[in-house]
């Protein structure tokens, strides 16, 4: 029997899993059965995406299906106890997997395609935005190639937890929605002064769930940044140099999971 | 004559200006000229790359050279007054990029290409983590890339200052040169607790100079975390989850650029 491979975790959604068993099935069983060659008995961290966390032996493994029984559970072992949503403009090419893949591995808890008045392209038009890789004809592939990101994040990074990557959603409507959030930040360029830091220092207490917001790279409008505040989110600077719009909202994400105490103490 | 287009920066390096005017050659003479079809009496904004500003007037404009006359001059006003220097241990294929690029925008100093024990490379095989592009065959084409992608996160960043990409260097020797730096933080999943702002809580004075350490996969070794310390190394926590090698990089170029106030006050 194999040591328990504590480094390298894999993904089998609820359903796949039951009271005493998990069976995997798809491009992780073959992985499993075909690539990394275990059989039947090596041990297996199993993560089910909703912070399910098993240890298991494998029963049976060939390249289509592998059969484990549970051993041990444990629940959001690496988990943030705060849920930090980041809505990011979609930017060209393949910069938005960048986001999706740090933003998982940081510890957020959802991501939101936005699109904004300076976005490049339009909900509609995501699609349009990559060409679409082999398997991933049709409408909504690059939904699927986010969730696929996200997935391998989550494993890579000991999370238990996929984070949603929600449906591309339009600025005002996302700010529809404000009520879900105890705090929101807005990162823009026109702010020169007001840190993270120092919103946080103004708290009286510590949110557990916040929304973040990073723009395209022609900025938010003024129409938006209004509507932000209007529904009280608080516009704060991420410093004089102008970052890409990944770049912000993995920049904005990591300064609020520190001031949140989930980066260290 | 067009407006100043103050959201382009363009980059020559110091050779290229003189009291009054400034000649732009190669790939960015070809950029003004053809792709963005500047002409005689346009405004352009150039970075020398060591913190020298210029708006221009351009005198003349070929495909191969052009010519600007010095309107005005700035020094460094974007730039962070701390010098961060990032040592990031080289990680697979192209991620490497992302390091240089994003440290580049967040306003780093300088970046180290570090090898450590665990490394995937050694230095001597830089040049073989990635294919070399067309124009990069021979050796040092790797270094020729990292130097070309900082040029452009610089002038993407409006920055003047082009951060230092130095040669690829062993974690031993990066080590005897700890005197250059006030403060030195190595990112390291064996620590559990102690994070970058509980380190820069109990500091008596902010420091100029930082030199922050990020590992690669397999992290490092018991030995490095022992030498690192003995020359004063402050070793933190990024929180529970893991890291890929080059977000590790960000992360903590990140929060140690925002406790010395160069991410807003």
């Amino acid at each position: 029997m194999k040591e328990i491979m504590s480094t390298e975790y894999f993904y089998a959604p609820p359903e796949c899993v039951s009271e005493r068993q998990i069976v995997i099935t798809g491009e992780e069983a073959r992985h499993i059965a075909k690539v990394l060659r275990h059989k039947k008995g090596d041990m297996l961290t199993v993560v089910d995406g909703q912070g399910g966390e098993y240890m298991c032996s494998i029963a049976a493994a060939t390249e289509h299906t592998v059969t484990a029984s549970i051993v041990n559970k444990l629940r959001k072992s690496h988990e943030p106890i705060a849920r930090v949503t980041l809505a990011q403009a979609v930017p060209k090419g393949q910069r938005m997997d960048f986001a999706i893949e740090k933003g998982t591995e940081l510890g957020l808890y959802a991501i939101i395609p936005l699109f904004t008045k300076n976005s490049v392209a339009r909900p509609g038009e995501a699609d349009r935005l990559l060409p679409p890789m082999p398997d991933e004809e049709g409408p909504g592939h690059k939904s699927a190639r986010w969730q696929r990101i996200a997935a391998a994040a989550m494993k890579q990074s000991l999370r238990s937890v996929l984070p949603q990557i929600g449906q591309p959603e339009e600025f005002k409507d996302l700010m529809q929605r404000h009520k879900e959030f105890e705090l929101i930040l807005l990162a823009d360029e026109g702010q020169q002064k007001i840190s993270v830091a120092s919103v946080f220092k103004g708290l009286a207490k510590m949110p557990r769930t916040v929304l973040c917001l990073a723009g395209p790279e022609g900025g938010f409008t003024q129409e938006e940044r209004d509507l932000a505040q209007k529904h009280n989110a608080r516009i704060v600077t991420l410093g004089p140099r102008r970052l890409r719009a990944e770049t912000a909202g993995i920049v904005l994400s990591t300064l609020i999971l520190a001031q949140l105490g989930e980066l260290g103490e």
